[in-house]
């Protein structure tokens, strides 16, 4: 769960002249998002926004939860307008942290909505998942910017070229688990925020997920915790369940076993062979995935230990 | 329009005395409910959160939205635990029009959450919609107190009497509809909160909207704007669509053009004969209904124009 | 699974006499039911349409499915509209045993449709299901007969009263089990086609499931196979699942293992409490247990080892 | 109309040499669909099935439908297995039509599985129902054979490329529209089985759609009949619609009032652009289209007058 975790707290990396697919049309300008998690009491959500307001910022839209209201935890997410935020942004977390996280046992993080996240795609060989993102990436429709794509199998290369992102192919064998993660890692080191697993058919090891120190979202083809682990379609069939379905969670050491942040599903009839259901689901894995990814670089994804809380 | 409007400024008629279905369980005691709307600027949840703060409210729960950052309509609802809440509610309305919506050209609405809205449900002879609103009061999921049934037809008086709400037949005929009408205005004079359309199949009239000086929610079987009108089954077989879904609305005088509060719809195929997709249908209308009017009652739906936010 | 499989090959129990809220606008007179199962092989559609249409049957619907084409299951369902059929059945069971199946290896069932199934409810403390089994069936919209409800608990017995179905109060203990499921077995004994449990919170047992002969439908309020077993809205809460759903299978006696029939599902967020799930929930379980009622009753559920066929 | 009905009495094109994306591991080789419609009556079922059977027809699935069982209409498909089908099927449909489509005033098509159905698809400049298909077609998910994509505008012509189709840029103006319709025809005559209108902004005129001689199917942006015509997301969210939908439909000279094949709808809320409404339904349009794409080409849709039958 420290992988995970360590996502609500670590500090965001600024790379602002890097290419921008996200915000081009300027919509997205000078707008922070403030996420924070503490336990919950009186004057929160006052002191919170009187810090905003001392500061000139305009409070654009506000979620929060409480788990309990009397010793639970309290959630927020806050989206406000503040000209000049981008340059402000440093000063402004070291502000918060000092007059208002601190006091309040609280933990935060602050972004600028028009910096987009930065993700490596992981894939193996099935293409659905993948294109769907770099499509929507494309698109604009996302606030992420692909910057990697890692496979396993070199099968998809021809399809990543057309989009413009380098396409790494690091084969991973029992053998050769270790190195092939080093690799990866050397890969990635400081250039992502944030892994997605679009497909990929090989378990990262705790040491990894540790060590590449961002998060990382995985789709599981059935509605967990139903048909955990391998050949999710098939075990589907066999139990006749009469719906399929899809599940993004953020990866843990514990497969199949972290925070879920979306899920969806599909009926199927006893006409469909497994063939068929992977086909029917594979519909709800992409749009599934896209939803998740879309919500965490949105930064409206915040965790509740084991669960998360998507405002 | 004017009708369904006047619910966000109708003052908030209490009755502490009468029978308590909903807030039995003491939770929701010492909560409160204030709705707003106004065009949106700056400091607007600073305001009302320092308004709250300084009477020693604690902000339990909180939803905005903003139609246009930049000279758009400002909603907002929170709930808030304030202890003696229900003593002081004459006198923190006051203060609040005083203190911060009259300065800022705000309506708004404050409720005691405790306190369920007095309903009455009109009905003509499909019992489907009607016994799930009394089966859901009777369990007390809803935030309503049911003091009334009225119908134009005496065929549910027997399914009602289990329920110990008194039942009026008020038959309403052509020639005879402005006298029935007066009737129901007699009969509901003070003592209701809100009008449910339960499956009535009679046009009130603008006259009776206004007068009655409440809400009215009504069901209306189609997904409009599909299927307005007249025997939405038949309809939806004739164009052989492939979904069938129920609308509630807010009812005003053009018919089925009131602001809707919620949708929702059901496959169909061609195998289904017009009665059979009333059946399933009927399923949707009933579970819509029932989320239509547990949100009014919840205080979570707001006007906006002719459409609704719903928080 | 021998409980649930004698459901294809029980001969019908005719009770023309009794009591007929289903088909009493006459509509199914005539009709006709024929379930088959067998290996797959040639000239087995061709050998069942020419015995109809040597007795003047006409066939009004058929649905067939095969596991594989090559050394797989049949599965057939036939409606069909045959003159004088209620006299006739007999003859043709006879005949069909005779000239058809044996031949082929054949299971199958034969049915009148203006038949309903005689039902009997087993229920604890929660009404919803029961409740909407009743309307509905009151309202003429299921095959069925209600004839009995059973509780271990007196709670729900004024409920049933106003449905005119005789309740019986059965207590179950731990220690006096074996005594009431001998109570239950006396009296249901010969009188009911189907047990439905609609939220009864007992295991039945291996034996009173053999003793019965009628098969039995159960509602898990979960999607199954997640969170099987107790407190289910708990699970998934914990969990931090994004749906929850509901589950209608056939009894055996592996809790929770029996064929599934229906199953659908409800979005929720982490907003809702348990308890709010739990109402949430109970919308779908009672929705996904009439639809299973309804199509055992209507005679479109063949089974298929433990995974059912639904027509 | 006429169009649309022509499509089940035109003769299947065979082109055994063209490349095959679809059938290429054999599955359907010696498969056969027989679509049928014609007055109900007795015997319909029996004479099919006993000519089948006669040239040793194997019937592996079988659907059918009336509209009234006295007097309706009756429609069926089967799909049956017959060693040599693809060689047989020239004389099969001549003896069919012979000796069991003439006497019974059948509509009748018979066509082989592994032949997949030849499409031109027509897009404008929104790629993501183009690409949909595109992608799909070559996973091999979709039993038809993309021979050539039409667009008024080069936008997407990259893409295209990729997937190694003609792309054919035919600029279509008020003043040049006839002109370009016969540039449209021309490159299409004799080459295709299917239109597909993949977000194709120009209405085919009456003439065309007589001329070209097959089917097209639209996608139309909204949950039909609500919101026809242009700019439906900007009507849904002014009328303030709690779901946005798809609808694809056959093409007739009336506009958007086409036989709907298939439909689906996704939840928006007030948060929602109608940017984000937009993105939310191109989700929905494309699986939309898919799925209506996939069930014409797969022989499961029959015309009943302005409805369509979906097997």
């Amino acid at each position: 769960m420290n992988e995970a975790r360590s996502e609500l707290s670590r500090a965001t990396v600024v790379a602002p002249d890097r290419r921008d697919q996200w915000a081009r049309d300027g919509a997205l300008h000078d707008q922070g998002h403030l996420l924070m998690s503490c336990q919950d009491g009186p004057g929160i959500v006052a002191s919170v926004t009187a810090f905003l307001q001392a500061r000139g910022a305009n409070i654009v839209q506000a979620d929060q939860n409480s788990t309990d209201h009397e010793g639970g935890k309290f959630f927020q997410r806050i989206v406000f307008h503040l000209p000049g935020f981008l340059d402000r942004l440093p000063a402004l977390e070291r502000e918060f942290a000092a007059e208002v996280a601190t006091r309040l046992g609280m933990e935060f993080r602050m972004t600028a909505a028009e910096i987009p996240k930065r993700v490596a795609l992981f894939v193996s060989k099935f293409d659905h998942c993948l294109l769907d993102l770099l499509w929507r990436w494309r698109r604009g429709e996302l606030p992420v910017d692909v910057v990697q794509v890692v496979s396993n199998h070199p099968d998809l290369e021809k399809d990543v070229a057309g989009f413009d992102v380098p396409f790494a192919h690091i084969p991973v064998f029992k053998a050769t688990k270790e190195q092939a993660e080093q690799q990866q890692l050397d890969l990635l080191d400081g250039r992502v925020d944030l892994v997605v697993l679009a497909r990929y058919m090989q378990v990262l090891s705790g040491d990894f997920l540790h060590r590449v120190g961002v998060p990382a979202i995985n789709i599981h083809h059935s509605f967990l915790p139903a048909f955990a682990g391998a050949g999710p379609y098939d075990q589907a069939k066999k139990r006749g369940v009469k719906l399929v379905g899809a599940t993004a969670h953020y990866v843990t050491e514990d497969l199949d076993e972290g925070p879920i942040i979306e899920q969806d599903v599909a009926r199927i009839t006893h006409r469909q062979s497994v063939r068929e259901i992977a086909r029917r689901g594979a519909d709800i894995e992409r749009v599934v995935l896209a939803r998740a990814v879309e919500a965490h670089c949105d930064d409206r994804v915040l965790l509740n230990d084991t669960t998360t809380i998507v405002f």
